[in-house]
């Protein structure tokens, strides 16, 4: 799956996140078969996992050009530890 | 976060989940802080998770139902493959 | 990656993961690049992973089994309580 | 729990975590109970994840700290791109 990278990207990836959303509201409505559904819902899961990958990434690239542009020793600190606590939070779905 | 149990609590979560997708197309459309934006994005996931596992029980509850009303050895191997089909992928996101 | 299957191979297979366990000791005591014992420490998690699914896999052929010669009700609640939770702990890393 | 921070700490760290795959072996050998064995299991996982992110963590202020120190952009490209596929490793267990 090609990840979106531009933020025009991103929006058509999440508009079809969104239909495959509603999507599984139909399974459901129409009591379609619970791996079909189940596995269904593991797509968007993934889906936005790739949006999560490409998004970091972009704050990287963002965090560690401003870390080189001289800020102080304390805000990079504080950045570190926000995106040390993202991924920490990745592991826990 | 209450799991939603029956077919309607979860048409009502999933109406709340695609919300919440396009709330995230607003903030990239506004270009809101990225990690504001990765914050939401784990929400809905983990939201998502716990329709998955929900879905998996109700899942459970019907097979384990089904394989003791006498099905053949050779159904219940299917089953029981498919779900742990099911499992070993919610470990990738 | 073969899965462990008997108690044999899956002994085998621990000792295995134990000696790599120790081979992270010494990458740590050496002062090996960061990257290098990440990837090794990885390894080891994915394996013990492995070790999880085939043990897993193995319980839901005996619970299944258990289940078809007429357990209780609250028997089959209790056990299929115990395999929930267990998968929801999977998720959490 | 905590996380071991200095090369020591994580050496006594790893040193229990060792000990803990040898005593899964026991439990394998003495025919324990399944779902122990599957909680313990997931408790070295869950151990080795902690070490994970503590090396991540060092290796994060390691990164900044160099980037900062005036390589050039190439440099720092490959180091993000290291950084984000170890994350991107950490979603697959």
């Amino acid at each position: 799956m090609r990840q979106p990278t531009t933020h025009k990207e991103q929006l058509v990836f999440l508009k079809k996140i969104e239909g495959q959303v509603r999507g599984i509201q139909k399974m459901i409505d129409e009591g379609r078969y619970c791996v079909d559904i189940l596995n269904q819902v593991h797509s968007v899961i993934y889906a936005l996992a790739r949006v999560e990958d490409k998004i970091l990434e972009k704050h990287f690239e963002h965090c560690v050009a401003s870390a080189v542009k001289g800020k102080s020793e304390n805000d990079r600190k504080e950045k570190l530890d926000e995106i040390l606590q993202l991924i920490s939070r990745f592991r826990k779905t």
